[in-house]
């Protein structure tokens, strides 16, 4: 008909799934450091370059300034059969060094040699990252102004690229990880690492491991309850493959196994539309699809549920739980699929309203029916954020009246009067359970963990984070009596992940450990190497005899509470704790 | 976790559905006039009161003024077996009239008498109305503004209380419709409509039908091709009933009754989300369901469309087409769900594009299948409005690829090309087949209409138009030889229907014919007058012997073509076309 109307143009929920900016996987330019640093001409001072010298895994070399500290030509590792050690090397030019290239020879003990594939070396990359609040607490809120925060460049991504070329006055950290086989005989193992390249003489440093006679076994079997939310929706943005296709589950291979390798043990689920309100970059969706019919019936479908699951249970071996959010999100809107108008539509209903129970009572019954089918309901948690305890109280009756049988996890703060609900209970960093509450919840083998988050100041895994608060954090679960940890986002990314860590909101590096690529980080290395300290420390407990050695362990492990913590202390501190742990 | 986050509240689609707001089913009070009228003093000088007497149905008698033409205490219609005749008669009191009713006695003539359910008695309510644009062309555009406008209140809904409290200093007209039986016998039938009340004396007056010796048949066998919009969204809305339940089908029935009974033959259906783009007070939702699934495979779901469309055949009788709008909406988004995401999203594509022939070319084989198997699909048609022709072709290809049997109609200017393509092409007022290709259509049983909407300044049905338009536009049907007539909207109530007409677009009354309730209107009434004149011409056409009396026919018809047309014209010429009419 002729009418004139106004051509409204709407596009719902695309949000970040039609983004057409492409980013790269294999070769990318980081952006450019603002930062003062040291000039050409001090670079060109040097007497020798290139040099290549050990450095620290403590520190985040700087790109543009000459290695203020580093530890010469040889270094000792220690570890445990079937522990993942990490060494950083330090090479630095005032020329280009183009097509550099890393290479260790094998790590030799007498007739014994580890084999190569226990061995990856990686460049380190930089990313854009800021700071803490601009009080030094913590660093959550919004930050939709990049420009108000001090930006600057740091070392965390490792790269995967075999060959690069090193800019002229530039730094190239270089990342060294054994993961020292099982099966691998105690001694001291030497091998010599070296950087070669097209326009240089080959450099070398003396790398030596002294593998233990004590044996860490595989991630898998680990005591230690690693949380790391997952975001599926960002891999399949960021590699532009159809959501849910065969291409985004090969995408998400390698960075779950990398998670299962740390000791993951929670699939992450969703059961409603953005649970989170789409605070990250990459909204989370639901999982399972609920649709009201016009004869008033609802129906269920878990097609997308039962493909996640299946793939991170069955294929990554990330089998234990399967944790569902959310009941009670930020916005108290519930998605359905509306049959009469063939359109998404919303509950909005509070926790105690029958309109919340009409819509939750009816699902959960079919999921628990479903989950019992598929053999899941036990693993299978309904996921809670901290919320208001009443609100809680409510959700969790409509959850035991549609199943008494339903676990229950939240994250949070310590409720006593929700504390037996709760299968799996994380508590905010700081908050402890009581004593008898914990040993409780251990023989009901109940999962009693801790969080950090945005809040935290230190200890953190901020991309401008010391890397040994992310080791601190396992030491951590160990002295404060939990069975482990948990972060909110691992792989959140932001929309630019390899160059720019900064988000919309809170400090930059908070919304994700690794990178696309898949490419791991300084900050997962040491938090990976936490959680081997914990586990380590878990079986020293069961296992040391001599009662010296259990107090001396045990007054090691009790420094890492929160009390009267320094950022200062914390690096001496964790380094002083894994010697004496590689002692005993 | 405790993040802080902003809640963003956001509900999609509800849009209309969630009105809170209900609105008179039953009684109800008028909007208040605020244009000069008559003053209490005025109506209190007149000798009589209260006082009736026979109207004129071409008159929509101000509220509060005294009516300045009537037509004496009797009156006398002419209508043939099977026609609608309507008289109006008008009461008017300087004193409230408490519980006033209507009633008429047996139409008698000798010994026959008309059964008392072939009269229908109503009393006229108001409506606030506006105007035609500025300019005095037509009144299509924006009216975001209603005091832009010149507001008044005027007679149009016919009500179905049975009593009403008359106000003093007022004027209430009456509305008098007989549906003459098909099997009634020629002759003059008479009498009385009497006025009662609990504080005033009866008043009557006489009534003479002269039923003719010609047979109108049943509405359904028409060969007038109407085609009135249907907006069932509206109705579930405005009645506050779940979208296709069955109190929403059962608000429905009357109101899709009365459209049966003007002859209807086309069902409106729709296949896209928001068709319109939402330019309606209640806009149209998909009727059909296209999911697209993880594995990029789609299914379709007709459940909704099924229920519609079967309502309206196999229930109301209006079954003759089904139109399917549209696969070229002004906003060229179309909607699917989304499994991966468990959302509504839409492809942004144009006719033409690879992107456009992928979303319709698998929904359109399917539902070819569909209609098959219903049994429905000879009388379907994808539907389109006016659009560029290049579009259009794109359009109509994709239709053919799909399946070379698929009907096409379309609403717009002519365009000799799209033509052959075109099984029911309804033509913009104004617009005229080429004779032989009327010709050829018509032999292949191709419809060829015509509509109006908020371009004609008139003829048209506006709540403020003469009511003798409407009746005009049967009458250009047969002079401009086309099959039938097309409007945009039956139903398409605005948010008060029954007490404002004015809408946020086009001038007051383009959105619907009737009113909630089920009521019907002047302008409703005063249309199936013409469609019936129009079906009358035909028959007569058919079955007039004389010579003289064919010609006088056909001056009589080819006097309503848009040429040279004025307003004053218009209702002379409608009553002294129909008094030949009736003549022959």
């Amino acid at each position: 008909m002729k009418k004139t109307v106004a051509i409204i143009f709407f596009s719902l929920f695309t949000g970040s799934l039609s983004a057409q900016k492409t980013y790269p996987l294999y070769e990318y330019t980081e952006l450019t450091d603002t930062k003062p640093h040291h000039s050409d001409t001090i670079w060109r001072k040097q007497v020798k370059s290139p040099r290549l010298a050990w450095g620290s895994t403590d520190i985040r070399y700087p790109q543009q300034n000459i290695p203020a500290e580093t530890f010469g030509t040889k270094t000792r590792l220690k570890g445990w059969k079937g522990e993942r050690v990490n060494a950083q090397a330090v090479l630095w030019s005032a020329e280009e060094l183009q097509e550099s290239t890393l290479s260790l020879s094998p790590l030799v003990c007498g007739k014994d040699t580890l084999p190569t594939d226990a061995v990856s070396l990686h460049f380190v990359r930089y990313v854009m990252t800021d700071e803490l609040n601009k009080d030094g607490k913590g660093g959550c809120g919004h930050r939709p102004d990049k420009t108000e925060w001090d930006s600057s460049l740091v070392a965390d991504p490792l790269d995967i690229v075999k060959a690069r070329d090193v800019r002229a006055c530039s730094v190239q950290p270089v990342w060294v990880n054994v993961w020292i086989p099982s099966t691998a005989k105690a001694g001291k193992y030497k091998g010599t690492l070296t950087v070669a390249g097209k326009n240089f003489a080959p450099l070398q440093l003396a790398l030596e491991i002294e593998v233990l006679n004590r044996t860490l076994p595989a991630p898998r079997t680990w005591r230690f309850h690693l949380d790391l939310w997952q975001n599926p929706y960002a891999v399949a943005r960021y590699y532009q493959v159809p959501l849910w296709s065969d291409e985004h589950f090969e995408a998400m291979r390698p960075i779950m196994q990398k998670l299962a390798d740390a000791g993951q043990k929670v699939v992450t689920a969703t059961i409603m539309h953005r649970p989170w309100d789409g605070q990250t970059q990459d909204p989370f969706y639901s999982m399972v699809n609920k649709t009201k019919r016009i004869d008033g019936s609802w129906s269920y479908d878990y097609t997308v549920f039962d493909k996640w699951v299946g793939f991170m249970t069955e294929e990554i071996g990330i089998d234990r739980q399967i944790n569902c959010y959310t009941m009670i999100p930020w916005s108290l809107q519930f998605d359905y699929y509306d049959e009469a108008t063939q359109t998404v539509q919303f509950v909005s209903a509070k926790p105690g309203e029958q309109a919340y129970e009409q819509y939750w009572s009816g699902f959960l019954s079919d999921f628990a029916r479903h989950l019992k089918e598929k053999g899941w309901f036990e693993k299978t948690t309904i996921s809670m954020d901290e919320r208001d305890a009443d609100a809680m109280q409510e959700a969790l009756k409509v959850i035991q009246k549609a199943d008494a049988g339903f676990k229950v996890s939240l994250a949070g703060n310590y409720h006593e009067e929700l504390e037996p609900d709760l299968y799996d209970y994380c508590l905010a960093f700081g908050h402890n359970f009581p004593r008898p509450v914990k040993e409780r919840r251990m023989q009901a083998g109940k999962k009693s963990t801790v969080y950090t988050c945005c809040t935290e100041a230190m200890p953190n895994v901020f991309t401008f984070s010391p890397p040994a608060e992310a080791n601190w954090l396992g030491w951590h679960v160990a002295a404060g009596g939990y069975d482990g940890y948990l972060r909110w986002a691992y792989n959140s990314w932001t929309e630019d992940p390899l160059r720019d860590s900064r988000f919309r909101s809170w400090a930059a590096g908070d919304c994700y450990l690794v990178y696309p690529g898949m490419r791991s980080s300084i900050r997962m290395e040491r938090l990976i190497e936490g959680i081997q300290d914990c586990e380590k420390i878990w079986i020293l407990q069961q296992t040391l005899t001599g009662r010296k050695q259990q107090e001396k362990l045990q007054q090691t492990v009790e420094m890492f509470t929160p009390e009267g913590l320094t950022r200062e202390e914390i690096t001496p501190m964790v380094n002083r704790a894994r010697e004496i742990l590689n002692s005993l």
